[in-house]
């Protein structure tokens, strides 16, 4: 998104606004195409890029444009619960994709959007906009839904007062009826979705828990509708996410609480 | 590492020492950690610390200390051919796995170092320092001296004339000895390791290339010297990296390049 030049903005904002210019599907730039996504002006971009560039931010490809930097992807993975969850989760991912050959999805909340750490996808199965880094919408899918119920009344709140988008003629855009569905995910952990995101792929997801009892990701199951009846994959999906939960150190007994 | 400050060390550069302040084992850290691991005041570390949380770059938690972003994890999934190697060779590296019930690792060449991109390890194998996203020397591990060997004439020359640390008693820290060994690695596209790394480890590496035969990666079998003999490895990591090669594009006859 392209942002006016404002002369008060400051240094570190303009390095940031570069670096967050790369983004799924623009993930490689040239400097003219920095300067038009973040509004600054060309001598300025290509002096920040190449200061990026050197301390191993961005990478410079022979054609001399731009890409994330190894070294970034490295600093990424020291967010918390992301490497470390993905290897946990990693086996029962597996086991859930041989039992089912469909796609399974690991998903933490971000703000107020589902951020994908990982997945496995049958090569024939339904074919999925999602990527991992990727972000899901927390109304109207499985994960989302999940994670929205669990996410603490301001983020709740946020999002039931913000605009509840429209994917497909499915998706539930009521407030009220959010609000009952929400607290039904929340009673038990879990979530049906059918067509709300695109149109004939469902959703069947779970909390994970950690030691705490707090909702740090959920995992989902998503299939052609039609195909599996949401119902006889939901019980597999619930011991994999017990499963995950169990070797982050949750025990039943352990009360919930928000992520 | 702390560094003193310099008043005409630029904001962008700043900015950039704060974000590389974090590393495996130093994962959280206060706005006093920061203030000494740049050498920066107090007073201008919390402030670009808040701009940086604000952004998503950074996250601070219940306790004030201050992680990577979930922003910044994904920003790092942009960087090219890491998630998309990982995805490729993700079921190559697990068939490797049952087979053989060792730790198999990924890495690729990042500067004068190579970088682990994904790891399958044993529950009761040797116990490995290793961890996706770290790093291992190019001169002594079994990744490194494959990717050493098809770096170009550069990187080799620099690592050649740098300092050959000695990890053990084993390691080849005599760079003659190392450019015959080189030579060997990039014939056979594979290099066999034993104990240069760590007492008791031995490793075996192979190449991986792209459509262009452009060598991008190296996969390798890590064991305890003495449990299984390396050349009894050899030829399932050989077809493993054969595999993932050929599901990158390449085919036999493709001429092999520098990485």
């Amino acid at each position: 998104m392209p942002r006016t030049s404002e002369p008060g903005r400051s240094v570190s904002s303009r390095l940031l606004d570069l670096l967050f210019s790369f983004e799924p599907g623009a993930t490689e730039l040239s400097v003219a195409d920095l300067s038009r996504r973040t509004g600054l002006p060309h001598p300025t971009t290509r002096r920040l890029v190449i200061e990026l560039a050197k301390a191993g931010a961005l990478e410079q490809r022979a054609d001399g444009r731009f890409t994330v930097g190894i070294r970034l992807w490295q600093l990424g993975t020291l967010a918390p619960l992301t490497e470390s969850l993905r290897t946990t989760a990693q086996p029962f991912m597996e086991d859930l994709y041989t039992a089912l050959h469909q796609h399974v999805q690991l998903a933490v909340l971000e703000g107020t959007e589902a951020v994908i750490i990982d997945r496995l996808s049958a090569p024939r199965a339904l074919g999925l906009v999602s990527r991992v880094g990727g972000r899901l919408p927390l109304h109207c899918s499985g994960v989302g839904k999940v994670l929205l119920s669990h996410a603490g009344t301001r983020v709740r709140q946020d999002v039931l007062d913000g605009e509840l988008r429209s994917y497909t003629p499915q998706t539930v855009t009521d407030p009220q009826i959010l609000r009952r569905e929400l607290a039904e995910c929340r009673r038990t952990g879990t979530a049906m979705v059918r067509g709300e995101m695109s149109n004939g792929a469902d959703s069947v997801a779970t909390r994970i828990l950690d030691g705490d009892g707090r909702v740090v990701a959920s995992l989902s199951v998503v299939v052609r509708s039609g195909s599996v009846r949401p119902q006889t994959v939901l019980p597999s999906v619930i011991t994999s996410g017990l499963g995950i939960s169990r070797r982050l150190g949750w025990r039943p007994g352990v009360k919930v609480r928000d992520g």
